[in-house]
């Protein structure tokens, strides 16, 4: 076990230590009787970019009923950059590995698992422990990749096209003619839905975006919206009635902006909080300031306005709820849509694991158009400065200023 | 215009002068230079029961695009209490003729106003002003009957079946295998859900009504429920994982539980606040509980739950929002089940316009099931006391005791 090296920090130690514990009786059937070793990405506490690190780490057992896969990429989500400040509702507790969905090719096949076999290159949805060289998942979570995909598509695949498909034909009923507004519509989910409503006669998309992306994603929306400028007012002159559906993942006052912009019989559907991260690091007054601010919903108001309120969260959905067949079902008919060359997923950027500062970075400052994907085979572009990954512990519980990071100067490689 | 009766009482002697002033320039085209009067229940000022009585106003003329219609029939809904004790949202200004839905047959056709011809037996939404032997209204609002649909069957259709076909359709999305659980299943529009649900396979209908209905109810849904009893522990054992849709028309408290009883991707429909209705006259102090019991929804546990929650006002969707042709394509669809044979409206009882207070009473009773009529040509049963149209204004601002109405000894014609 002791291969790590001399710089190993506490956590990987405390993290090797658990491990040792946990799997002294759960040795992989190799043969040699050592527990094999795998790269991932650690988070070693709730906080600012230095809780993540790279280290070595026993890779998973197989159990009943679970896929192996080969890891290939990632997806990189907003909602892991919450995981990271321990903003979401009922974290685990740290140390883990983050990620929620990656690609790859299955190693091994538990019992009692059917449908897929060794070799086949698959995407899936894991809860936690995706940001690995080798991930177990329940086999009701992975599905075969076309042959013309590339594993980082298949990462930018999974759960931006699942999400924006159940919000807009599962959650809301998008027809011919309708409205759909959606804010951060140069994001992962923001142009899956863009492309979505295109599968639909007339559709007309409102997206919002900084102004930085607008050159890049015109063509994918109707209409395209700064979102520093009154959103509100723009919207009224485009659709004057109102929009049918409201997409919304950044929650506070954009709740209740965007019920009061729904036509009736409208659906604004939240699927994210992203206001709720202010900072690098969780600040409990913006945290707090967020919650306060997003406006409660009087059923009678709905009722005398005719209005629809919903929220969505696929993780819920899949790892809580338990309706792994119907998302299967949604990732059949998406995959049909990708064959027919309707719907395309949009990879922003390609970063190995030691680079997931950096990206988590971007993603915070919202400089990404499409998806950011980890790569796992992708050896990190040489830092200016030393390797951010071994900065010291110290500043744990600091506020660090947002955008203050100096990992910024590696460059991604943009897909 | 001084045709009225020695017992004119002062509400209609104000109404008379109203209309007097108003219509002076009004004067129908018969040759005969007279206004025409019709029999119209008038609602004199919010409050109680006394509040209501049978008069003789003008006609009303016919508009451009409108059609004018001799009723045969009137629907009695419980949103006509919340009316006539001013506990809805924005009510017009008393002397008020109430009433939402009649009807009857086509007496004369306006300029512009297509596809209607004298004679035509229809059914109509009216925005006020239904309880009348003639009414007006535009033609987006009348639907032609079906030749063998009676025409209390007709005032007992369309918005009973309209409102649960687009709650259950438009709003909610209803699917083979789901289940919906339904408040006042004995009314009107808990009767038309329960057989709209019917058309579609193995739906599970848990329905809520008072014991003293079950007998007559209880072949209609697959549970039947006593709406004393603890029904959040029956219904968790009937669906552990809860509910699909949950329709809604009490409000209060009832949200809360309803919503909890949601499965992930469950929907909860607002479309009515009966409770709200506690006495006969409006209590301020029931209406200001009622509103603020009513649980406000944060969008934040709406998103972590997947949960939706919509509010229905078929009223407002029709005469606020501008919804008619929307409204017009479900009654299409509406009448395609009916002429197949697969839902037929339930009729309660059948009232003459002198006998609304009694009729009113067993609404707020409860004690209906399925649709009270109002039937235009029918002889009110003779009284054991005198005509309780005529009691004196007293008491126009008192509390009257729930249920202590002399009225009620007058028996409906039970269909």
């Amino acid at each position: 076990m002791a291969k790590e090296g001399a710089d190993m920090t506490e956590e990987t130690e405390y993290m090797i230590e658990q491990n040792v514990a946990k799997e002294a009786h759960n040795v992989e059937s190799s043969g040699t009787g050592e527990a094999k070793e795998m790269r991932a990405v650690i988070l070693s506490g709730f906080g600012g970019l230095n809780k993540l690190r790279v280290t070595k780490k026993t890779m998973p057992e197989l159990q009943e009923g679970e896929v192996k896969i080969r890891v290939k990429a990632c997806g990189l989500n907003f909602l892991d950059l919450m995981v990271r400040q321990g903003t979401i509702d009922n974290p685990p507790k740290p140390p883990i590995v983050p990620g929620f969905e990656c690609s790859g090719i299955v190693e091994s096949v538990g019992e009692n698992t059917m449908g897929l076999e060794i070799g086949d290159r698959v995407m899936a949805f894991v809860n936690y422990n995706a940001w690995a060289e080798v991930v177990c998942t329940p086999v009701d979570f992975v599905y075969k990749m076309p042959d013309e995909m590339t594993f980082a598509e298949a990462a930018a695949f999974s759960l931006t096209f699942v999400a924006a498909y159940m919000m807009l034909f599962e959650v809301a009923n998008l027809r011919e003619g309708m409205s759909v507004l959606v804010h951060s519509a140069g994001g992962g989910v923001g142009q899956a839905v863009a492309q979505l409503c295109s599968t639909v006669p007339n559709v007309t998309v409102i997206g919002i975006a900084s102004c930085s992306k607008h050159a890049a994603i015109r063509d994918s929306v109707t209409h395209l919206l700064d979102r520093n400028v009154d959103y509100m007012q723009e919207i009224k002159k485009i659709s004057p009635e109102g929009v049918d559906i409201v997409l919304d993942c950044l929650c506070g006052e954009n709740t209740g902006k965007g019920l009061s912009l729904l036509r009736p019989l409208g659906t604004y559907i939240l699927y994210g909080a992203s206001n709720m991260v202010t900072g690098e690091t969780k600040s409990f007054f913006s945290f707090a300031k967020s919650w306060w601010q997003v406006e409660k919903v009087n059923p009678i108001k709905l009722y005398e306005e005719n209005k629809v309120i919903a929220g969505f969260s696929l993780l819920n959905l899949l790892f809580k709820h338990g309706k792994c067949s119907l998302v299967k079902s949604v990732m059949d008919k998406l995959l049909c849509l990708y064959d027919q060359k309707k719907i395309k997923p949009v990879v922003d950027s390609l970063w190995a694991l030691e680079e997931v500062k950096e990206a988590m970075q971007r993603i915070h400052d919202r400089g990404n158009i499409g998806k950011l994907i980890l790569d796992v085979e992708k050896t990190p572009t040489p830092l200016m400065a030393g390797d951010s990954t071994e900065t010291s512990e110290a500043g744990e519980e600091e506020e660090e200023p947002e955008g203050d990071n100096d990992s910024k100067e590696r460059m991604p490689f943009i897909h």
